[in-house]
């Protein structure tokens, strides 16, 4: 998404801190406190404006939906639609990928949402990528161990390298589509930037994966990778 | 492929039974005698006219390619082309690919060739495609430890089911494309199905995978499974 500085993001942002969380510290494990209700948390990295995350939050009610953005400018376009159009079931944070484990306690996640993430296409920047082993680390951590990662995108390059990912990582797809739009399921949602690029005839590739087939994932083994992550 | 009868089918078969191996018994684990060299073996199954596995064999002097064929009447216009251009280190063998285990024995075999198989694309029929758990199963009991299957599809379900299917059997991909023309490796030999359905712009989808990964390839649990399938 293209980047504009905006000067009262900031502001804004502050201004809503019951739907932006500002204050870090002691977040992770404190979701069901936060709303209010002990529903399964959903978590969407990389939400851009959010029309995906709210709808979802519209649909599923008995789920509560974070979304997260790296960059103020982007998270505030979301807050802003957010602010005309309320929806109970939903918060922000602006944070890095590279830190959610901070913020999220062991197996406190139902789901993980990558929707159309940064390709990062030069190999020297694979390790930037949403869907490389040391994200897949950190999403294990928090998930719970039925949880799920979703993750769809239009870039070719970048889901061959996500199969392979996944697949080396021991986890085991669900519901792959080559060509999401070919027979939609029901239950897809889509993003902004899917709509306006699979009007054009893109091609949208899709999977899930579960972690719960990884022979690893011991209570004991997540612990230590947690504690290296942190 | 189209079948028609050929009515000569079996005659040039039996006549040329030093390429075309139609006696079965005591096969397995002859390979090399029969070849007369300790060169691997490299099976294609569904070879069609042979136009890939004669190319492969000419490229690799240093392999032996065996090509297997169900069908009498596919299989002799594989043999007509080789009786015109010979390939020392090839030979046909007309079988059905769930047999494979009769006529190659534990790990005698370096790499399986998978090239545009039918798709089998009605949902009660998946048990008979080539990547099926079935066959995965009975490609593992002949292929060596470090062996490797290689898979090509123009058919997209077929490729979905094939990534589903490696994937929850514990295998390794490896050169996974989604689009293989797009960047096509030097190392890519084509089929006749391939350079026509290529030329008009279908999309090629493309991984090996490797069985080493597996937990349960011991010796034991090959031996094992290899019982059970005969």
């Amino acid at each position: 998404m293209r980047l504009r500085h905006i000067p009262y993001a900031r502001e804004l942002i502050e201004e809503r801190s019951d739907i932006v969380l500002t204050s870090f510290q002691d977040i992770a494990g404190k979701w069901s406190e936060i709303f209010g209700n002990r529903n399964p948390i959903h978590v969407e990295i990389g939400m851009g404006k959010g029309l995906f995350l709210f709808e979802m939050a519209r649909q599923h009610p008995e789920c509560n939906f974070v979304g997260i953005e790296r960059f103020d400018s982007v998270l505030v376009r979301a807050l802003e639609k957010l602010c005309e159009n309320p929806v109970p079931n939903v918060r922000l944070l602006c944070m890095d990928a590279l830190k959610i484990t901070e913020y999220f306690a062991l197996g406190e996640v139902g789901c993980i949402y990558l929707n159309f993430s940064d390709p990062w296409p030069k190999e020297r920047h694979a390790k930037r990528r949403l869907t490389h082993a040391q994200f897949l680390k950190r999403y294990e951590t928090i998930l719970a161990k039925t949880g799920e990662l979703w993750f769809k995108t239009d870039n070719r390059v970048l889901f061959e390298f996500s199969l392979q990912s996944f697949n080396e990582y021991g986890l085991l797809f669900d519901s792959l589509s080559l060509d999401l739009h070919a027979e939609e399921p029901v239950w897809n949602v889509r993003t902004e930037y899917e709509n306006a690029f699979g009007a054009k005839g893109c091609t949208i590739y899709r999977t899930s994966v579960g972690f719960s087939s990884r022979k690893k994932h011991t209570d004991e083994s997540v612990k230590e990778s947690a504690s290296e992550l942190l």
